[in-house]
């Protein structure tokens, strides 16, 4: 059943608006084992009966939001009826609804409003009890333009929501009949880049009957998404884990900030932070989830010589001698932070986020990342991120929290 | 000019992902005087060819993003190719900088890369030094199926942001002509919610003759988009002023962090930050601008009373009898975080992020804001940021922000 969605709204293409339609509607029909095969945003006028015209060509099923306002420029209720060939009437009960909702807020109705009353001769009305617009269906029996469903729906997501649930899926189950309902798994993959993952199992994954894979990359993590039966599914997932387990840190969606902090908070462990170069990133990263002060005792940002001095007892010869960025600088940073702060676990990092500072043996984007544990060895890593600035500070922060997860929740 | 956006990615359909660019690009075009017409979403795979044509016989210019990447479902270039009906060819610079950006990182190109080097012939190649996807321009002479230009750029906002700028502004000019190119001015607003701004000056700015205004909110902060002749202009920034002078803190599109760091460097003054429920976003927010070495020198993420009595030294009693979420605790740790840094001046901040916390005398939402200055009186707030967890941190980062450009740069 091929799905086409149709968002309107000028808003959303000068940038005023953020459509967040698609990857809500995505979701829902994904629920019901349905794609959306494209989706299209116009501005609000004429745009939208070329739109939905095309659309009713090419789809089984188009959903429209927004343009069934009360003002001139929402017309997606007479482009329907045009594209489908049926004439608009006032709809009594929908006309006594309106003036319900009016009247329960204490308003007169608008003359403006009347015409939310509308409907294409034989379509459904959709009751929408959080707004003025009522949502329409016109089932593919009545429209002239081709076999397709065309449901008209609220934009705002307030009562676009409830309307989906109530009135929209009971339908879209009944008009996609016995289609089977695929299921979806996505691993998210921190420390590895999309082509080492293309270039060592793709080949493999492509041979899984019945499998669909699909990457997504974003700095430093990847999604792996696989969509198929379940037995695709698993014999897909078994064949990512037998290279990548260790850099899988999630099935479920979720941040790895987020599956640190519940991590630990399970573990009971608690850590402290020392940046230099990341400047609070980690930090504000790992306090994003909620439940974080069960796990963060004490952070720093000591961008300052001074500061990596007086607050975490770094030699001052030592960073005299090897400079900020160097191991011996990282590994008292961290165990500095894990004495002041007394937490289980600390981190540090200290590094070149250029765009100057670098030098031949240490180029901007050298970074060194130290680990201390009470009672354990600490560990510093050497690491090169070459990216512009915010770049760098993101994928350096991703590094150090994967190493808090192999290390601590390995 | 008819532009039309081209989205691609699975992922923006199945709804694992949000699509930020039609809310980017339509802002970006607009900057320019150009609008979407638009925007269309699919699928990665063969759903391109059929939009890109679909989209090439439509519009003047036609704006791709994504499916540049080296996977097997990345073919964004073979579809462009196919519908501009020209070949695809290795471009010998193409691949000595996809060699350079895996050297500069010190890796060996995956040979799937490879394929990220080919260009249809006499196409421009735009540079991405942020990622190995390299933008693609296909001039409206070279398309075979009809007299409209094609940008293929990448999907990564960081990789794309820089890219348009440097490579696709220029040429959009130059395809626009004379067709483009009102003024605009765009004024920046802490402070103050876009209803107030609207309430209280768009009836005057819509008396203005030639201008068009425009509002652009977001989490505490609104763009004011004037558009018109320089007189109109001037005029409207006079109106904007005459209420909001205070609140406007750029006429240039600068980040208020930037605005803080750059203001602060240049009267040589230095800070620090302790933050408690910020969790290290404002130090973060900070050390995001170039320079930020020169303005921060020490920052404390004291999310635990035990960190605040013992690295800012908050009284233990003032914690107990106080709570954390106090006056007094909000002017300890701003007078404690610049006695242990010697800075300038010290900022801090405590409060109660959500969902739980709250009492009836402090809601969720409450936060005190301290501003400490050497040999000045120290400055504490109380304010109320009613919103999720994300959106209270960046929310009340966004008023620390403010706090310290109106006192030390006002």
């Amino acid at each position: 059943m091929r799905i086409e969605v149709l968002n309107t709204g000028s808003e959303l293409l000068l940038g005023t608006r953020l459509n967040t339609h698609g990857q809500w509607m995505g979701q829902e029909l994904f629920k019901l084992g349905l794609r959306i095969q494209r989706l299209v945003t116009v501005p609000d006028g004429d745009a939208i009966r070329e739109a939905l015209a095309d659309a009713v060509r090419k789809a089984d099923v188009v959903l429209v939001t927004g343009g069934l306002g009360p003002t001139s420029d929402d017309i997606t209720r007479e482009a329907a009826a045009a594209v489908a060939g049926i004439e608009l009437i006032e709809d009594e009960a929908a006309l006594r609804s309106l003036e319900a909702f009016f009247a329960k807020r204490g308003k007169a109705m608008a003359p403006d409003n009347r015409k939310q009353a509308q409907v294409p001769v034989g379509a459904e009305v959709l009751p929408n009890p959080n707004g003025t617009a009522p949502g329409i269906y016109i089932p593919p029996r009545l429209n002239g333009a081709g076999n397709c469903a065309i449901f008209l729906l609220p934009g705002p997501p307030r009562e676009l929501y409830p309307l989906w649930q109530n009135e929209v899926v009971p339908k879209l189950r009944a008009l996609a009949g016995g289609a089977a309902a695929e299921g979806m798994l996505q691993l998210t993959l921190a420390g590895v880049g999309e082509s080492d993952l293309h270039q060592e199992i793709d080949a493999d994954l492509a041979r899984i009957s019945g499998l669909e894979v699909g990457y997504c990359a974003r700095l430093s993590e990847v999604d792996v998404r696989l969509i198929g039966t379940p037995a695709a599914i698993e014999a897909g997932r078994a064949r990512v884990m037998q290279s990548f387990a260790t850099h899988c840190f999630s099935e479920a969606g979720e941040s790895l900030e987020s599956v640190v902090v519940q991590g630990l908070a399970a573990r009971g462990l608690t850590l402290a932070t020392a940046e230099s170069c990341t400047g609070g990133l980690i930090a504000n990263r790992l306090t994003d989830v909620p439940g974080a002060s069960a796990v963060l005792t004490h952070g720093w940002v000591t961008y300052a010589n001074a500061a990596k001095a007086s607050e975490l007892g770094v030699s001052a010869t030592d960073l005299e001698t090897h400079g900020a960025v160097s191991e011996e600088v990282a590994r008292q940073m961290a165990e500095g932070a894990l004495r002041e702060s007394g937490a289980d676990a600390a981190i540090s990092v200290t590094g070149i986020a250029g765009p100057t500072g670098g030098t031949d043996a240490k180029p901007v984007g050298t970074v060194f990342i130290g680990l201390a544990r009470r009672g354990g060895e600490t560990l510093v890593q050497r690491q090169l991120h070459v990216r512009d600035r915010a770049g760098f500070k993101r994928s350096v922060s991703q590094a150090v929290l994967d190493l808090i997860r192999r290390e601590l929740l390995g």
